[in-house]
């Protein structure tokens, strides 16, 4: 597979149920795409790769994500932690001469089995457009939140952790779920929240939501507020000395990230947003560099 | 209301979905009788009441659970912690002359709030049966595991936790229901789980459970056994040192009991099975006789 210098490229991250395709040219991206074509609404991964050349141009196309699994196109080994530009590029999954899937990064730090697949653009990407540092942790809130340590410009150990998909189970079913029906913003409600989060109780923790509202002790419209700020705020207690002298990073929109941003500095640290698409693209612009 | 000496009495455990009838008599079970017809289960509790007297006597009644509570007959208000047999039959909610509901208890010990209500009757018959010390830390597995401070033989202190719910909601719906079919029992995927847990990391141990499937590094025989070490193992690690220096207590069958057992004793500590249809007599009779 070549990509001439200066030549365009097309980038797809490419979801479990969504997918977002690129179109880069010359560093940049010239037009972009989302819709819900992800992995599991495929069956014929070449001839839909043919449409998106046929739409977007017959270019060079480089995969990340899902499209990489075993309900994908076609599996991408797990490159082992540490693992940077250069690790990810040496492992390709090269479909034909002109496209090629990035593969996942595994871990066995901190004596936890993990994986990931598709974030490890966007880690990568942040520090090569210098977004963040090469040494840094980086958090990419969502169902299941990534926390990800960089030294030297590549993963070196990361954790993932239910936040989102425990926060979702717990509105849509269970004791819960009626209680859990209002809006989600850092206010006092959440804040309480991260607070009560430091205990590393969540199971009690959230009992907690149901004993509140028998005994009157908060207004129930807070008790998503309540339980957002307990999950989220577990998860950075548990996680917040990893990088201690360390600012973090959140690659995220505004709302998600803003909750991480105000559970990180009740812990007294700092932490500021990444526009996660600007780093995929960097990303996979380090990635095709070396690919080239 | 009078209960002559050596009159037999009804006693009822009315829960949510069941129910557990007591006939009572020369202080022992002369009869007992479970169903399913729980509070949800009932309009008309007057006339259940008239057909449990038609059935198994026409004698005094005390109830307990969540028949005390708005989803039940009447709201017996809850009894703040410190809560012994003295302040329950102090508070009983007297339906007529024969005819009464054992409050719940209420907490703010801990600076969490929480409640219960049935619970307290086991509790409390726990130690006036002798099964366990009146200083001691007691703890009620299930959907909702209580966890209660015992000092001077009342209720000083306690905390639920949603472990059993979390075990359900995760065997039901979401990432991992599909791995959670397997037994559970006491073996090494379960201690394994208790081991994780006492990193207090919920969420993110949880997603272990997906990544030792994606890597192979566990039998997906063993997730459901793993997932139940890190419940309960987190129940426990939480809750471990809240009375250091007694000995713990089990109110439960003994499939459960033991997995609470397994993991008490993997933090170094000590633990016993209790009977709890044995206490809940036990606490029926010792607040029915100050009721008389």
């Amino acid at each position: 597979m070549v990509v001439r210098p200066g030549e365009p490229l097309l980038a797809v991250d490419w979801g479990t149920t969504n997918r977002r395709v690129y179109l880069l040219e010359d560093r940049a991206v010239a037009r972009t795409e989302r819709d819900d074509r992800g992995v599991t609404a495929i069956r014929d991964f070449a001839s839909e790769a043919a449409d998106i050349r046929a739409r977007f141009g017959d270019l060079p196309m480089l995969l990340a994500g899902m499209v990489g699994s075993n309900i994908g196109w076609r599996t991408a080994p797990y490159v082992p932690t540490p693992a940077g530009v250069g690790e990810l590029a040496a492992n390709l999954l090269r479909i034909d001469e002109r496209t090629a899937i990035v593969p996942g990064v595994s871990t066995l730090a901190h004596h936890r089995p993990d994986v990931m697949r598709g974030e490890e653009v966007q880690l990568l990407g942040a520090v090569a457009a210098g977004l963040a540092p090469g040494d840094a942790l980086l958090v990419q809130p969502g169902t299941h939140c990534k926390w990800a340590q960089m030294r030297g410009g590549r993963i070196t150990g990361f954790t993932t952790a239910m936040t989102g998909e425990l926060f979702a189970l717990l509105r849509s079913h269970g004791l819960l779920a009626a209680q859990l029906t209002g809006e989600v913003s850092a206010n006092t409600a959440f804040r309480q929240g991260v607070e009560e989060a430091k205990r590393r109780d969540l199971a009690a923790s959230l009992f907690g939501i149901r004993a509140a509202k028998i005994l009157g002790t908060r207004d129930d419209a807070d008790a998503a507020a309540y339980a957002s700020g307990l999950l989220i705020g577990s998860d950075v207690a548990a996680r917040i000395d990893q990088a201690p002298d360390a600012e973090m990073f959140i690659l995220s929109g505004p709302e998600l990230g803003n909750l991480y941003i105000a559970a990180i500095e009740m812990h007294g640290r700092a932490a500021s947003l990444i526009d996660s698409q600007t780093a995929f693209v960097a990303g996979i612009l380090a990635i095709g560099n070396v690919f080239q």
